[in-house]
């Protein structure tokens, strides 16, 4: 069966650590709780269980935690690709810069419209969208959804969508 | 067959006229291009597919052709819920007020925090959600997407939260 899954945000505010160091012991120095799965949490491990490839279309990335995300897959290998809107790429506390000094392939859109998407596609068969921005107010304080699918009905617009936009951003 | 539809914007420019008005003769004064099935036109066509209901969860409502769908939706006898932002709300060609005084049930989110979903649930069965805010600007220059779903797991958790979040803002 595939997957279909909704998360709604708020998300609740808990420790993520042993998302990324599942081996982490839950002694650690951290006064957030723990072991509790909230919306982020899940919406973190949707985006770790890409093998291949993950390519994201995102109006604002300033959330450090999807950053780290993003550097952990890259330093397993898989292929990533960015495209940001030009204007939100520069503010302060977007990651964008750092995830091209850690060598990750960045394309800013820079049309004098906005690139306003916030979806990501994993190993080109799992579509992740709604109106959350990856930032830490999205994900926090507003209210906002987040579709999780495998119907391919759903994912393979978004893949082309992907490719043209892509495409139009070619800085060569 | 389900519906599993998605639409990206921007939408061409075209006339919507025959959508509201069908038997509108073709030869109306119009300086747009007409007969063109556009991003928009089909957008439009979903939202006045409703038969009984059509709730509405939206940060921003000030396109005036999505205004006067609903509003021929309500002359229909199909049940309205309006569920927006309050700061939105009140901005200047926000269309909530016209709503409003057609006699459409509207409540505005008064927490501190944005309610930033842009989702439409058609007949509690069809579901219409993206990164699309109701205004001019994301219609006609955003780069933006829609989806339209008709997938259970998908539509349900969209229909419980409207419900929470409607009963959350009840003003009585
Ligand atoms: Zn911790
Ligand atoms: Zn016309």
């Amino acid at each position: 069966r595939i997957t279909n899954k909704v998360l709604f945000f708020p998300s609740e505010v808990a420790c993520v650590e042993h998302i990324f160091s599942p081996t982490l012991p839950h002694s650690h120095v951290c006064s957030l709780p723990h072991g509790v799965d909230t919306s982020f949490s899940r919406l973190l491990r949707y985006i770790l269980s890409a093998c291949y490839s993950l390519d994201l279309c995102l109006f604002s990335f300033s959330n450090m935690d999807l950053s780290r995300a993003v550097l952990l897959l890259h330093s397993r290998g898989v292929t990533i690709r960015v495209l940001t809107d030009k204007v939100y790429s520069a503010i302060s506390g977007s990651q964008i810069g750092v995830l091209r000094k850690a060598g990750i392939c960045v394309r800013c859109d820079a049309s004098a419209v906005h690139m306003h998407h916030k979806f990501a596609v994993v190993d080109g068969r799992m579509l992740i969208t709604g109106s959350l921005n990856w930032t830490l107010t999205a994900v926090q304080s507003n209210m906002e959804n987040i579709i999780i699918t495998e119907e391919p009905d759903l994912v393979q617009p978004f893949v082309k969508e992907f490719c043209r936009l892509w495409g139009l951003n070619d800085p060569a």
